[in-house]
C-alpha cells in the first residue's frame, strides 16, 4: 500500500490554535533566512571536486550512523546495509541495502531521523509518496537519476540550500588541501574549517601515534618536545585561521580541565610523548590541554567548543570489526562545575576568551550549564547536541536553560552533521521548535510578540554569527582566489 | 458531604480539543484489547485455591505499600492500618483501619494511586460516590459483601478483566506448587511464573542462607560448589520454563555486571558460599551473576529483566519492626553505561540474548538507556517503573526515549503490581497516556494518524508479546491438565 | 521607541482556553490571600528604622545578584553597576548604573527576573511604559521620587503588600537587635527570625573564626569546648525563638549527615576548634552537626531547613575582588538517599522532628526527594529553590514530585529573597503556576474542580503555616511591646 508524503506547513507547532498562530507568524519571518552552519562534519572534498554522488545508499544510508544504529538495534547487520567495516565497503548491492532500510522505515517513527529524511525526500528530491518496502525501488531509481544531474552536485545544492557559511572539522594532523582547492576554484561558497586537535591530544585515541607523526610533518616542529608541541599547535591554528577557521573543537570524554605549573605540564607531556602513561595521566593531559588551548585562544581569539561526555566505541565486537563512529557512542553522566574550575580559575575573566559548552547529559542544563553561562562572561551554551538534537530535546534545552541563562548566552543552532542533504531539514526543525517555544511564552504573556519576533531572528541567524565571530574584523572572510 | 464518583471517559487525555479528539479515537481501538501482564507480583495461591478475599482492608490496603507509605509519611502508624509487622497481622480492626485510610484519602490527590483506586471502586465494585470519611463504612460493607460472591473470586475476576496472560514472580528457592495446582485444576487462565533468583544471588539478602538451603533441596545439587550452583540455576530455570516462564528477573541495587575469568568467578563464589565476603565482594558477585545469567539465556532463550537502582529498606527502625517491602525503598542514582559494559563486551552481539532494562533514575532515559537500546540488538527498554509508573512518569518516559530508541525498542506495559484488582486500571492508564502521547505527535504532524493507530496497538498488545517471547514456538504455552 | 507595560491578567496560565478558564477561576480565589514568607533574606534593619530607600540602583539593582549576574555574563562589570566590592560601594553614579542596566534589559527575556521586575514596576510603582534605554531616566526619577514619600517606606510597603508574616535569617553569631527594635516600636508587622548557624558550623566559612568569637560573646559559653559549643547553640536557639523563630536553616555544600558516637564527635570538634582539620574533617563536622541540630529540634520543636548543593564562590577572581554572594554560586549534583541516612537512622521516626529539604539538583525530585518525603514522617519538600524558583522550575517541581509525595508533603512557597519589593511578585508567580498545574489536572479529569480549589488554598496559604508551625501553640506569636 502506498501512502502520501506531504510536509504539513504547521509541523512541529503546538496543537493549541492560539499558540500555533503565533508560532506560524514567528516562523514565517525566519523560515527563509540564510543558513549558517558553524559546526559539522561534512566532507570538504565534496565541494572541492564537486563530483556527483552515486546512489541513495552511499549518500544517505551507509555514512549515517543515526540511521543504521536503529536498524542494527533491531538485528539488521551493518554489512547488509552497505556500511563500511575495517576492510572497506562490503560487497552488498546498494539497491538491496536500500530495500532493507525501506522495509524498516517504520522504526524511525517518532525520531528526528524520520523528520529529516522526509524533509529530504519531499523538499530535495520532490517525492510525494512515503518511503516503504513498496516504494523502495522507485526511491532508489529516482534518487540515483537525480544525483546524476548537475542540479544535485554538491555546490549546486549548497547554493540551493541558501547556506551562507558551512564549517567543516579537520584534525590538527590533517592537511587543508580541499579547502585550498575550494578557494582556488573560484567558487564563492563560504566553506571554512575548524581546528580539532583530539587525535594529537588524546593519547588513548587509536590514531595518536600516526597523528603525531603527521602533526610533526605538517607543522615542521619537534612535537615530541613540550615547547615544540605547543608551537606546532600555534602554527597549525594559524593555518586553520588562514582557511577561514574562527573556532576550535574539543571532543573529550569528560569536561575535566587542569591548571598545572609549567614544570608539571612539561613532565606530564614527556610521559605522554614517550608512551609511558596511565589512563589517569591521559585524562590529566587532556585536561591540561584544554587550559593550554584556552591560553592560545586568549592570544589568537579563536572560539573554543567543548563537546564532552561521550563514551566512544562502547560495543567492543563492533569496534573490532568496524572501527570508530559506528553508532556505538553512548553518553555518560558529566560534571562541569568542578571540571571547568581549573581553567576558569586561570582564564575565567579574560574578555577575549569564549567557550561554547555542549553536553550529552541533560541533567546539567538547569543545574550546571545555565548557571555557569548565566554568570561567566567567557561561557556560552551550545545548542542541544547529538541525541538531543530533536524536537523534544530542543524543547527541553530551552525550558531548562532560558530562565537562568536567558537567550543571549546561547549561540543559535548547530547541525553538527555529516549528512549534507539534511542540513536544511535540521535548521528548519530548529527554527520551528524555537518558534514554538517562543509562541508559548507569548501565549502565556511572558513575552511580547515583538520581542519574540526579535528573538526568533537572533536564534535563527544573529546569535550564531556573533558567537562564532563570523562578522568579527579579527577574522576577515576568506576570499575565493578568483 | 458526599461527592459523586464518575470516571470521565476523556480522563488523562490532553485538554486541547484537537489533540483530545485524536487521542480518543486512538484509545477507542485499544481500550478493549486483552491484557498481557508479563511482570508482576500477584500471589499464584489466589488462583490455585480460588478462595474468596475477605475485606477491603486485607485486600486493598494492608498489602499495598503505595497506599500505606503515603499515610505513614503523614504520621499514621502502620499498625493502625492493619499492615503486618514481623510478628504478623496486628490486632487492628479492619473496619477501623479502613476508616482511617478513608479519612486520609485526600492525601492521594494528584497521585496514580488515586486514579487506580477510583477505577477499582467505580469499575470493579460499581461505586458512584467518592471514598471519604463519610462513605468509609458504606465502602467497607459493600466491598465485603461483593467479595463474598462468586463473581469476585480471583478466577472470575481474572476472566472478567480480560487477562490473556499473567506472570507472577517466584524465587529460585521457591516451589512452583501453586502453578502446578492451577494447571491441574483444569481452569484455563494462563498464569506463568518468572525466575527471580535474587535471594540466592545476593549474599546481603536477609534470607540468603535459608534460601540457599531450599535451593539445594529443590535442585538436588550441591549449591555450595560453583559448578553445582550453576547447575542448580540451570535446573530450576528448566522447572520454571515448564511452569510457563519465558523470562528471568534480577532486582539488584546497581546495574553492575562483571566478566571474571572462570577461575576468578569460582574463587569469588567460594568466599560467598563460606560467608567470607565484604560488601565489595557481594557487589562483584551479583555483577558476575548477571553475566552468568546472560550466558544461560543465550543457551535457553529466557528473556532477562534487570530492575536496578533501589536502595532497599532505607528506614532502619521500620525495617527492624516490620521487615522488607514496607514502602521504605528509595531510588538512587544509577549508571548503566559502564555498569553493563562487561556483560555487553561478552554477549552484546548474541542474537539469542534479550535484556529488558528498567530504571528508577529518569536522568538515564535520554542519556544512557535510549542510546543503549537504540544501538544494541540485545537491549530493550522496559516501561517506566514503580515511582514512575504514573501519567507524568509515562509521559516523560516516551518524551525522553522515543527520539533515540524509537517505539520498537520498548516492550509495552508492565503493571508490576501485587494489587490484582488494580491491573485493569493500570493498563488503562498506560493505554490512555500512550494514546495521548501519540495524539500529540499526530497533532504536531510528526506522525500520520494511521501510523499512530498501528503504534497504539503495538504499545498496548503487540510489543509485549514479542519482547517476552509469548508467541515464540520455543516457549509453547503451558496447557491446563484438563 | 517606547513600548507599553501592562501585566496581562492571564499571564502564566496555559494557552488552552478550557484549561485557562479553570486556572483563572482557581487563581481568583487565592490571589488576594495574605502573604506568608517563611524563609528569606530581607534586612530587618529596614523595618526597625523604617528609613526611606534612596534610589533605583541601590534598592533594586546593586543588591540583587539575580540581576547583575546576567549583565556580568555579557561582559558588563560589577563596578559599572554599582555593586559593592571588598572596599565598599564603588564611585559609580547610580543613574549611570541604572542606564546601563536598562539598556541591557532585553537580556532578561524569558527569565523570572523579568517577570518579577515588570510586576514591581507596574504594580508597586505604577509604570505603564516598559523599561528600556529610552525610559531609563524616567524610571530612575520616578522611582527616586516615590521612595522619598511615606507610602514607600518599608513598613508602609509591608502593610500594603498584605504580608502576614515575614521571616528573616540571622546567624548564630549575630545579635537580634533589629528584631527587638521592631517589637519595641509598637508596629504590629509580624517579622520573625530564623536560626542559621552556618558561619559557626562550617570551618571552611571565611568568617568562621570571627563568628565563633561573637558566638562565644553572645552566648556566654565556652564555645571552644564541645559541651559549651552545644550549650551555646541551645541558648541562642532559645534567643531566636524569643524573637519569633520557629525554624532553623542550614546551607551546606552537600546534604551529608553523620551519626558519630559522643566520643568521636567530641574528638572531631577538638580538631575543628583548634584549626587542625582537613577538608574531609570539615565535611564530617558539618554532617555531624546536622544530626546534632536534629537532636535539638526533637527537644525544642524548631523546624529544620536544609538547603544543600551550592558550590559557593565559584569565580576565583571575582571572589577575591568582591567577596561572597556575587552571583557566582553554582549548583552541583547532590545525593540525598545516602547522605541523610545517618540522621534518619537516628531520628527518622521522631514525631517531633520536621525537616524541610531543598535542592538545586532537579534530577533528585522524582528519584530521591519525593520518595523520601512520601515515606518519612519527618521529611517535607521545600518548594523549587533559587535557580529553579521560576515558572518552568515550579512546573517541573510539581510534575516530578506530586505523583509520589502528593501535595501534602510539600510546604507551600518560599520567596527566599533579599529583594523586598519583589515579594508580592514572587508569590503571585507561585500562585499562578500552581493554579495552572492544578487546572491541567482538572482539565485532564485527574482532579475534581472542588479538590483543586481546596489545594490552591493549601498551596498558597495553609501548608506553609502548618509546615513552619506558625499556628502551633508551642510557638506563641511574638507580640509587639506596645
Amino acid at each position: 500500500m502506498t501512502r502520501p508524503l506531504k510536509l504539513n506547513e504547521d509541523r512541529l507547532f503546538p496543537a493549541d490554535a492560539r499558540t500555533r498562530d503565533i508560532a506560524r507568524a514567528l516562523y514565517r519571518e525566519v523560515a527563509a533566512l540564510p543558513i549558517i552552519s558553524p559546526h559539522g562534519h561534512t566532507d570538504p572534498a565534496w565541494f572541492a571536486s564537486d563530483a556527483p554522488w552515486t546512489n541513495a545508499t552511499e549518500l544517505l544510508l551507509a555514512p549515517d550512523h543515526y540511521l543504521y544504529r536503529m536498524l542494527y538495534s533491531q538485528g539488521v547487520t551493518l554489512d547488509a546495509l552497505g556500511v563500511p567495516d575495517r576492510n572497506g565497503v562490503p560487497a552488498t548491492d546498494p539497491r538491496e541495502a536500500w530495500r532493507l532500510f525501506s522495509a524498516h522505515y517504520h522504526l524511525f517513527r517518532g525520531t528526528p531521523s524520520r523528520i529529516w529524511l522526509d524533509h529530504v525526500f519531499a523538499e530535495v528530491f520532490g517525492f510525494d509518496t512515503a518511503l516503504s518496502a513498496d516504494t523502495a525501488d522507485a526511491y532508489f531509481d529516482a534518487i540515483g537519476a537525480a544525483l546524476a544531474t548537475p542540479a544535485f552536485r554538491p555546490r549546486a545544492l549548497f547554493d540551493r540550500f541558501g547556506i551562507e557559511l558551512l564549517a567543516t572539522t579537520e584534525g590538527a594532523h590533517e592537511p587543508l588541501d580541499h579547502h585550498a582547492a575550494i578557494r582556488a576554484s573560484g567558487w564563492r561558497g563560504r566553506i571554512v574549517t575548524t581546528y580539532r586537535p583530539d587525535a594529537v591530544v588524546d593519547p588513548e585515541h587509536h590514531d595518536f601515534a600516526v597523528a603525531m607523526a603527521r602533526f610533526a610533518e605538517l607543522s615542521g616542529e619537534d612535537v615530541y618536545d613540550w615547547r615544540g608541541y605547543l608551537a606546532a599547535h600555534r602554527k597549525r591554528r594559524a593555518d586553520f585561521r588562514a582557511a577561514g577557521a574562527t573556532a576550535t573543537d574539543h571532543g573529550h570524554p569528560t569536561a575535566a580541565t587542569a591548571n598545572l605549573s609549567a614544570g608539571e605540564a612539561e613532565r606530564l607531556f614527556r610521559q605522554i610523548a614517550t608512551g609511558n602513561w596511565t589512563p589517569a595521566d591521559a585524562e590529566l593531559f587532556r585536561a591540561q590541554m584544554l587550559t593550554e588551548f584556552a591560553a592560545m585562544s586568549v592570544e589568537d581569539g579563536m572560539v573554543m567548543q567543548i563537546h564532552a561526555g561521550s563514551c566512544r566505541n562502547h560495543n567492543r565486537v563492533l569496534f573490532e570489526s568496524h572501527g570508530r563512529d559506528k553508532g556505538a557512542d553512548i553518553p555518560t553522566r558529566t560534571d562541569y562545575v568542578h571540571a571547568l574550575k581549573p581553567l576558569l580559575d586561570r582564564f575565567g575573566t579574560e574578555t577575549r576568551l569564549s567557550i561554547i559548552l555542549f553536553t550529552l547529559d541533560e541533567s546539567t542544563y538547569a543545574r550546571e550549564l545555565a548557571p555557569l553561562a548565566g554568570h561567566y562572561p567567557c561561557l556560552k551554551l551550545g545548542p542541544s547536541w547529538w541525541f538531543h538534537d530533536s524536537p523534544e530535546g530542543m524543547r527541553r534545552f530551552r525550558e531548562m536553560t532560558t530562565e537562568t541563562a536567558g537567550f543571549y548566552n546561547t549561540v543559535g543552532f548547530n547541525d553538527d552533521t555529516r549528512a549534507f542533504l539534511s542540513i536544511p531539514a535540521r535548521h528548519d526543525v530548529a527554527r520551528r521548535v524555537d518558534c514554538a517555544f517562543l509562541a508559548r511564552l507569548v501565549a502565556e504573556h511572558r513575552l511580547a510578540e515583538w520581542e519574540a519576533a526579535e528573538l526568533a531572528q537572533e536564534l535563527a541567524y544573529g546569535l550564531v554569527k556573533k558567537a562564532y565571530k563570523l562578522d568579527d574584523p579579527e577574522f576577515p572572510p576568506v576570499a575565493a582566489a578568483a
